[in-house]
């Protein structure tokens, strides 16, 4: 049986993730799905084109709603008309509406895999696709603040001198302006930043707006962003396929506060397999809640 | 000393050349350039928000002409204003405007590597591209029909049910209007095409048009085309960074036709080692000397 | 569902072969299997060592027959007592012994995927393997003579100085002495050895041998072979798991000779898809035939 | 220029990193050497037969000390003659005369790059190299408990049902017997794995000697080890070569106790870019002197 991943939008970021599984051989097929069916078939021509060129084969199939039975992931990708918003939860009423006109598709030919969702508002709209698919909440997750978390270390790392990669830690909350870095989690090698002793003295505050501000720096730029989460999204498809319990920062279901929100959690075939017991400082615990808050609130004016 | 790749034109196919490059690790250190700032350091924050997504670090450096000298290969991908025009030689004299305002900004610096080129109309620009930087023809080509061919190889592989992997084969001349396929070439693992038995008989005329149509259709549906082009450069660059001495379709120069076009060459550390001494049809001979002589016209038109 | 590989032999390669699947993330989950419990368990710790050091995750389960159930593809990789034989058809009576002791085995947990088979004598132990199994004859095939192909294009290329990727063509015939390299069909990137002008001048035979006699010059140097036939079986294995349809020379099974022999063939998820028809010079059929014979006198020996 | 790397031995661990290198595409040239003529050309062979295989082209050269020249790394993989020893101090005598007759013809080319050593007693061998190499001790570094860490990561994350790579954390000292986990270091998605909730308690001390037997348990079943230590140095050679700066364990030089001893440190072009100020506890910083104490006396012992 193929892996098979379903892309439900072929913007900029449906089409980003699913050149990214293609370059690097993530998955067997893709199901690329757009109510726009020449950008569909497009984005699809494009996909095929690149198959004498990359190691692995990767099936292409487009707007094709039958063939997410076999799919054992689907992203959800689809946009708003307008990237140019100040706010995400302005983008609320257009992207929650087409998603309750999709999530029926999907779940119509038998779909019985987990969801990832990228439309934003992110932490909000994954709420409406559980409701609307009536899968575990287990089953369906955001990408949450995985880009915001990538920024962080980017950030981070950068302003040390130090490989990304070697920089753990957390964005939490909302993927939106309420979201914080969680300082207490941020680490170096495992040596707490605010530990590091270094010539260059790092002001926690900036960093923090450059991280919340990457995004509309970029979007400002280009005119949307796309690399990051496109790559982000690929190696949450990677963990759910090869069931491999990765920690990831997604957008997990809390029980206490009744929302998908930003927070660590372990990633497997069925999707959120654990959140972590993440110790936040009492400060970080108090942008948590505010910022479940203002998640709870968008979803309830729903 | 880090393997260093410019890429001047931060648009789509430089972005998505640089995304490829990055996703695959092919390199250590990116060049992007723009004459639109904003546009450079937007596409710049997003490579480097991958860097804690990809298996090997690539650093991004933005608008820096300086850091050019460190580079063994540039590739140009600047555009032109719009992509909607019917004939590639149209874009000609915005785009070769445009080279010579770079090339010598490319040179300044002491850049000594090789140049791949993708700007349109490819083969002329290609040309100016190395009068302008006084490098031996051998160290500037052009992806000429190289994305070509990998359309060829997905219409073929497609209508066969093969792997596009398995079909070898080339199109040949101009990347535009008179470029052909060189059926006399083009062999499923090793069979010839035309000895091919099947069930549904292969109507060249239309697989052809298929491969000439491939580009148009893309552009139509998302606006441009990226993806193939993107991977298909990632690969020539890293032939030239490992001087891997590869056989691909490029834009080579022919010095009895006097142009640079299409055809297949060897692809190493110095660029063309040597183009390859492929037996055509008559039909085909034909084809590529008409081909020769539009991109000849064109050239001497400027 | 995981991609499940099984691999019967935790041998060199057995173990090499699951070294390169886990090092480029091919599959989700290995069963790897060997009637030396000790050295079975030593393989399986030390891939799963490298779970932290690569980027995709894959489960190793060692000595399970009961996993094999989920297996899309077995890989046979058992061995003999000693290496050091000069013909490899004495190979055959203790081989095909272990073989007939194992399939029974992997068949009996209800396996019903695609097997590749390694062991040598590797045309005639395929056989034996299909008869055995009870699979249909697509569904087993043998790598035959995939690494004296990989042999060919490395001598080949090496000669010219061009990248062996850029040399198509094929060794047939028997995986041992009666194969032959079928230079009708050897060309760098689509054209003919013999037709290449260079100032060195090849010389065919001389070339043979040193493919031929490849396996043996590395079999004395460090004892055993395993790199090269470990990275053409998880070529073969990727091949299977993504449906790729890709052609590679194997050991298919001939109707007309009654044999398991190398030539070209498709290769997909349900084992061999069909048989390329290649069309060999006068004296490459009679070196087929030849080496046909061999290997189906070795089969009614048994 | 080819990013080039020299291994010193064509043993297992050698051989099997070459291997991962090339399957990775991690590199452009490979100088392998061996005193063992024929081994170092019949594993050169088998490395040449995988280049028709594998994505990217890497050159092999056997046996020439003076293409060191070139290389920006050079990998340190003598073996003693028996691996069955007890403790790793034993093979000290055989391996530092072998080193010291090797590293003068590597630094007699004019060979100016980073050394890394696997060679056993990896600590003591390290300083051995450094002193007679002349190299700064930055230049040089062990992969120490590279190999150590990536077992306790197995160990961890398989008893908590978590991807190896999402555990973070080391193991110190020595590469032997007086090595520790320092578990104050070692977390799961950043939480401490003491207070991890679980159904499981974790017995610390017994994951410590899976992980510290876990090397021993391996060379019975199999003889070697070398799929573990052969990935671990191909992550190391990456961030060289590509100036990464990533945090690894290593065996890097500390100054106050005068020993290469395992801890993490900064990784990139110039070798050890600086060692990071892990906060140990105070029973770990005792393991850590004691460790050091071990090493210092087996180095003072020759």
């Amino acid at each position: 049986m193929k892996r098979t991943v379903g892309i439900i939008g072929a913007g900029h970021v449906g089409a980003d993730t699913a050149f990214s599984l293609v370059t690097q051989g993530l998955c067997d097929q893709i199901v690329l799905i757009d109510h726009n069916e020449a950008k569909a078939r497009s984005q699809g021509l494009e996909l095929r084109d690149m198959a004498s060129l990359v190691a692995s084969r990767v099936h292409i199939v487009v707007n094709d709603y039958a063939a997410l039975q076999q799919a054992q992931v689907v992203v959800m990708a689809v946009g708003p008309t307008t990237l140019l918003r100040e706010d995400r939860m302005e983008e609320l009423l257009e992207t929650s509406a087409t998603v309750r006109r999709v999530v029926p598709q999907i779940m119509a030919g038998g779909f019985d895999g987990v969801i990832i969702n990228i439309t934003n508002p992110c932490d909000v709209i994954t709420a409406v696709i559980q409701r609307e698919s009536g899968l575990p909440a287990s089953r369906v997750f955001g990408t949450g603040t995985s880009l915001d978390t990538a920024r962080m270390k980017r950030v981070v790392g950068e302003f040390f001198g130090v490989d990304p990669k070697s920089v753990s830690g957390y964005v939490m909350g909302e993927h939106g302006e309420s979201q914080f870095v969680a300082w207490s989690t941020v680490r170096i090698g495992g040596c707490l930043v605010s530990a590091w002793e270094s010539d260059k003295r790092p002001d926690l505050a900036a960093m923090k707006n450059q991280v919340r501000a990457g995004g509309w720096e970029i979007l400002l730029g280009k005119g949307w962003t796309s690399f990051g989460i496109g790559t982000a999204t690929a190696r949450l498809v990677d963990a759910v396929l090869s069931d491999a319990r990765t920690v990831f920062p997604v957008s997990a279901w809390d029980r206490r506060e009744a929302v998908y929100i930003g927070q660590p959690a372990i990633v497997g075939a069925e999707g959120i397999v654990r959140v972590l017991p993440v110790t936040l400082a009492p400060e970080e615990r108090l942008a948590y809640a505010a910022s479940a808050g203002v998640i709870g609130r968008a979803l309830s004016s729903l």
